[in-house]
């Protein structure tokens, strides 16, 4: 578990920073805020999420806290970095929230000053809404959190973000590297909301609402999407997103192939391969030690 | 409700047929089954789903039937009345479950002999599974029935096929022309089926199941398909279908654009669009008259 005696300093008390907040301050830790919104500090102080708040940068906080989460998007992060990352005293060890790291992580490291140590993590939990009003319907328990050390990175600092992971409440913590989680991320998750983000595109739907059932339900779900978030996480992981969407798109022009030349054969075969496959993940997905077979939202 | 003194006759005991079989039985009607599998003839005789059975067309259950329910396959149901059409008695009406309609309805009307009626429906409520032994997990109360009358149908032989449905529990029950029909499951079913499939088909991902979460589960969940029945499927809708993926496609190549571009503003609008669409569509799933939250399955 995470030291008593450090504060926390949060900045950015959106969906997940708040969330952070809440969970670290109901379990007694000393938890400071930090967001250019000062109703969500307000917020965040009348519900004891924070013992302490400021609507703007502010030194007497930031250049006294040991402990600093970023919940900002990536670019914010980067710009806050550049501009108040100076204030912040030797010892500090920081990470982020963000579902992009390339980009992110390396450049915050090298602005930081000497003797700061930031170690970058994704916890894999964000929902369709956002905002601190919403931070109490983000569930930890069955999310993934995922450390993404660079080179720069000591140990201590690893386990300082693990042990952070577990106080949070997420019951799996993995590491990857930088590189490999932003391809996983392009695949399981923004390959995901493209292909909804289109089909919902696609056409105007809405007098076929009453027919709709389970399987268009499910596909369009993640369509409700806070778009300067994920327009940001798109581009920070254009080449992956790309490449992904490339290689899907190859499947689905396959099917069409025999679709357009009535090949029941490969049909079949499509279809054989994706059961098979659905079914080792359902399988894999039941095993005691994966995740719960309960909803799962993700970044 | 149906007329207590007809006997209903159900070709094919499948997922759909079975569950004909169970609720009709359930609800005192007198039904007999035909299958070509003596085993699933025994199951629904012992589960008391039939009260007569036969492994084979039989003679004298199909002449002596007043209504028939035809639970089979497109090719194998115009195969089915092209060889025992001819049994069936004047004042038979009957109707089928097939998930396409071009191709099958007009074809049927023309085989059966003068005085027995064929109205085409479609219960939308099939699942990933198949065969009855699975047939009590089907659930009709949150599923469309949808009936698709042709200019050969008279008044009496929709109202028959409309007190069917309301019999077997269906909520909501609406009239489609065949072409709306076909255009209509081409989108809301038969595009997601093949997104589905497509995304999973598209590379090996089990190393990445562990971190999956709500998002590709959702979007994978219809790729466990029954790969014989949606071959056919496919292929008698291949026009619309292809028309579909086309749709889609070009929506997902005008998303790939923009983030190759490096277009957020383009990003941010796509995200707005299908935000937007998705909020009005929760939006009219939510009233009263709408399908409940519940998951409805569809075929």
């Amino acid at each position: 578990m995470l030291e008593r005696d450090k504060t926390i300093l949060i900045v950015g008390l959106g969906l997940l920073g708040g969330k952070y907040a809440q969970v670290l301050s109901g379990k007694g830790y000393t938890v400071w805020g930090i967001d250019s919104d000062a109703a969500t500090v307000q917020w965040a102080l009348d519900r004891a999420y924070i013992s302490r708040g400021a609507a703007a940068p502010d030194r007497a906080l930031v250049s006294r806290a040991d402990r600093v989460i970023f919940g900002l998007y990536p670019t914010v992060l980067l710009d806050w970095v550049k501009q108040y990352g100076g204030w912040l005293k030797p010892g500090v060890l920081a990470t982020d929230v963000s579902g992009v790291k390339r980009g992110v992580a390396a450049p915050v490291q090298q602005m930081l000053p000497d003797g700061v140590e930031f170690i970058a993590s994704h916890p894999m939990a964000g929902r369709e809404t956002s905002g601190i009003t919403h931070s109490a319907e983000v569930d930890f328990a069955p999310a993934n959190f995922i450390i993404t050390p660079t080179e720069q990175n000591t140990p201590e600092a690893v386990a300082w973000c693990r042990n952070l992971a577990q106080t949070l409440g997420f019951a799996r913590i993995t590491t990857l590297s930088i590189a490999e989680h932003d391809r996983m991320i392009g695949y399981v998750s923004q390959l995901c909301h493209a292909i909804a983000v289109s089909l919902m595109c696609a056409s105007d739907n809405s007098s076929l609402a009453d027919y709709t059932g389970d399987s268009f339900r499910d596909l369009t779900r993640i369509a409700r999407i806070n778009e300067k978030l994920w327009a940001e996480l798109f581009l920070w992981n254009r080449d992956n997103l790309i490449g992904e969407i490339d290689m899907f798109d190859a499947a689905l022009q396959k099917l069409r192939g025999f679709l357009a030349d009535g090949d029941r054969a490969g049909l079949e075969e499509m279809f054989r391969l994706s059961t098979v496959r659905r079914a080792a993940f359902d399988k894999k997905q039941n095993e005691p030690a994966g995740v719960p077979a309960a909803r799962q939202p993700e970044h």
